[in-house]
């Protein structure tokens, strides 16, 4: 259930029943010939699947993340992460006012997960909420399905690759890209590091067949609802 | 042209034909018996409609901005000043990195009217960048548009009333609603301004016919189109 | 009443009469020939004396406002937009402390205007305070009265142009200022604004006679002191 | 020279031809029977007095400084420390922009000497200007003065009693007022002070006669007229 | 070679001939029966004794980190996200002003990791430095060792306790602790997770024979110099 | 009693029998031929030393002080002052919350003296907790032992060499040193101060004999250990 699809007094009701809510969150960035939009889509895609039949409400997107290492890619955005910190802060505290106060944050993109840190804090000011940080891609199960189709599953390559990321335009190169040297790349200033990793794919296949794809999609999914369904503490309503 | 539709190296195509790109910023909010997205969903979709024609990237839609009057509707998200401007900051100083020096904000939401001043700032700072604040909703033509259809066109009322903000599952009252006494609506307290202003319409009709309101719409997208064709400055490539 | 005219014993038994107080905010900027204080001294003078029959206390004026586009005329101060909203926090946080809970800054300068919506944060923070921004000169009445004398009244021609904002070594020019393309100056860097603005002023007569002004600076005054009267909500004292 | 008597082309004359200025910075807070605003009053004055035959250009005092130790009395405004650095450091940056690189900063309130450490920040980061606090009541021949009147010159006694800041409703207590325990009010909370401080003078004789008075201001002009002398170190012009 | 043993004359040489230098970070916060500052001692000491024979500076450890979790204990202290951002800002811009371009932040405490976020932040604003963020205890050698002697090696279990770690008032317990509920701890408030878990002990063995712990302490030492002397990128002096 | 002695369950006992702790807080600068930590160590044990007969805990020394004016001497580290606010803020949140409410800052560098300033605004906020900054090395006692030793005892020369500050292979110079131009450098960028300045010593003698350095020295420590028993105000415990 979309916050976009209910008005205030449908949150009012809500909120008096089931104080979870759903907070997406991705990033603009490099992700080879693929959309610059990956993790926005699919943290919104993912959340929002794995909601529905829960009747959760899930929040809109936050479309933009930290990706510092990626600024020499055009068309990259990146905040500082006191930005996405004071960005947090605010939304949940908002949320928190309407009556929320299990708040699962679903991120799509590696360079958020400052994010969690910020979870834990809050929690400790507020004392009264609860905020987990759900990194879909690399939850358990999705990660054990991952290494099951391929044993690199990683950023911009075909693990990031659907049906809803891919541009017509810009058909997948066709086998395998060596590993860059991540070690290297992890060091090195963003413009170095763009010279080292070229397109942008950290290695593997760029593309497998739809089928695996979306046996992929479909883990992520239902760990995703999982996720949304607990665990979660026992709370009083402030 | 929508950024999820492109990829870095489109990208960077584009900006080395074109410096200007589209940014467009809501609100979640109450509206009534509308859509708590109705500033974002207004936003980004004038943006993009009103850009596509020309060409010129339109990148994803902030959808949270500031309005602390409106919290004591479940469901509002607020960010405080220092947070919206801090977001701003980051994202444009990364347009500017990628190229984009003459940046339209399509602004959806009245309270957000700060990131004008924030532009100006920016301006001022970098020296080499143009940045406008274009309201949409009450541009001139579009104001006038909206005056000839009812003298009253305001928040959460018929102005803001598209097939694509409303919900199925919660029609329009009938009729008009009196005006509420706005200067005390202002003057006080969140909890006590919903006392005063109930469902949250600030006056008139809920809805009109939607010829009416397409009208109104299609001006909203050729003032926004044109104010994205100009005026610009000339500026040297940083 | 200035509290500058009052020792501490005295602002404790006027808040326990009437808790309104006036706080003055103007800019340091260029003003074509005039005082590059205009702001300043408007803003202050206004509230002096809106507020002396009311016996409510005015707080010393800030005199450093937001005015990023005025940057390359030489003697103007602008703050960052975070600067002064920290600052209205601390001092609103101030006089609330003392017990005064309807607080009216009366404001000199268009380009402070974020300060209504902080007032707005503020007003939803502390849930017991009433904020009021009145922009002195563009307040209906006195916006009336400028059209009625001469239909442009404007950034540094004869609006702001009163026997204590002039310098007697700078005489205003003779005649009008044609108007400069204000669309342009608003998309320009402020170096290429003051190319296009020349002396500052944004067109029209650089002064009007005296009875005129004099006639406009009292409807300010009186509109002004409606202002402070009302309308307050009924609030408890914290 | 106050900046309120000069208009934007007077400043870009005058910083050709000397490129020091004059900042006055005070504190609206208790002072015992004496205007709030005493510190305000002097810092503005003194810096005024001094200036005047030097032809250099004071800009408008900046009313509000630190002091959360008297917060306890009514009419006291206090800034957080972050606060009034913030405040420092774009007026700073401005007056450098308009080409002011000598830059004394008059103090008139003890508690704001965290502006000290900023100017030296300021200086570092910059690396082209010089700034300098004055802090005028006790700089050493104003000290001295202070002692050889009487041994007790402190905050809101006679050495800070002149006919600019006293109020006419409200006469000084005869005779001296025994030292309170200074050690036991710094370590107290604001309350807590109040209760062993009482009226807020830190003892000693609410007034002396006005001939002393006046000598000892008479030496605090020329100190700080000194001050604003040198030394300067050569600084190119940026 | 820790700095305490240079002067400012020893860097300026040290800096002439190797850019490299080590900065520790720790976290005083309760370690179960074992010091509160485990987290300081460790990544001070591995520092200090991996940088020794190769000669780089190894600045004072920050012993103060990120750890709102376990504010319910007494004793611990936890510094906001943007406290512990800003420290590391302005220190990483001193080592660069120094000319120390190539910096190991070895850290000792898994709540730090936004740390590494930052780094990458500070490459991509500077541009010419390269920062790595060494965990010391889960470096992959490191990481492997602890599981070769225990399975479980977690937060104030065995793998923290060393000879200069442990109390000799407060002997370890006998025996294994029972693996808590960690998925409960992390979603719950720091009042309700001490509840869960006790003296603080993640669980598995408070304590090893020495032999097995000096080992772990050797591959650590041994990984961490294996760390400071590269990878690094070439890097133009500033 | 060095809070790295203790664990949480010896803090819970002893914050239930006595209140008070100790924060020490250092400075890493040129010290001429001392070590770049002089502050840092002094500080430190100080602090140490006081406290131990007293049974009162010291939290680890802050290493990091501001110190903007030394930044042309390698090896120097300088917090901006919002940066050391932020961290003295967060450090005494998590005091008060372990229970302490009476805290002693022993500072060892009078460029952090704004601490002193913040303890009073927390002291207001809070209106729980008492903070009092002791600069150990100029409070009363201890800098009338220092001038009864040698007339000039200042930055880096004698007053500050101790067997535990020195260097073995960095010999004091022999002699006394000119006093250089304090106004001067005071006036002047980081880069001409060190000019002015040489090796880094504020003037006189590099070195005494050790009787008279350790007199001062256990003049400093007895003093310090005054200041941990009081005075104290009474306060409730939160």
């Amino acid at each position: 259930m979309m916050i976009s699809d209910m008005n205030w007094m449908d949150v009012e009701r809500q909120v008096a029943r089931d104080t979870r809510c759903v907070l997406p969150i991705g990033s603009v960035e490099q992700h080879a010939q693929l959309s610059l939009c990956v993790d926005v889509i699919n943290s919104e895609r993912v959340a929002r699947e794995a909601a529905e039949p829960l009747g959760v409400p899930v929040y809109p997107v936050i479309p933009y993340g930290m990706t510092p290492y990626f600024t020499a890619y055009p068309g990259t955005v990146t905040l500082r992460i006191e930005t996405l910190m004071a960005l947090m802060r605010d939304i949940i505290a908002s949320l928190r006012r309407t009556g929320f106060n299990r708040i699962l944050i679903v991120n799509g993109h590696g360079g958020n997960s400052a994010v969690g840190a910020l979870g834990q804090e809050l929690m400790a000011d507020y004392g009264d909420i609860s905020i987990r940080l759900h990194n879909w891609w690399n939850a358990p199960l999705t990660a054990a399905k991952t290494r099951e189709i391929h044993p690199i599953g990683t950023h911009a390559n075909w693990m990031e690759n659907f049906p809803w990321t891919r541009l017509a335009h810009a058909p997948a190169p066709e086998g395998e890209k060596p590993a860059p040297d991540m070690a290297a790349i992890r060091a090195a200033t963003p413009q170095k590091a763009r010279e080292i990793l070229g397109d942008g794919n950290f290695g593997g296949p760029w593309q497998v067949d739809d089928e695996a794809a979306l046996e992929l999609w479909k883990t992520g999914v239902e760990e995703t609802r999982a996720a949304i369904e607990g665990p979660w503490p026992e709370l009083e309503r402030s």
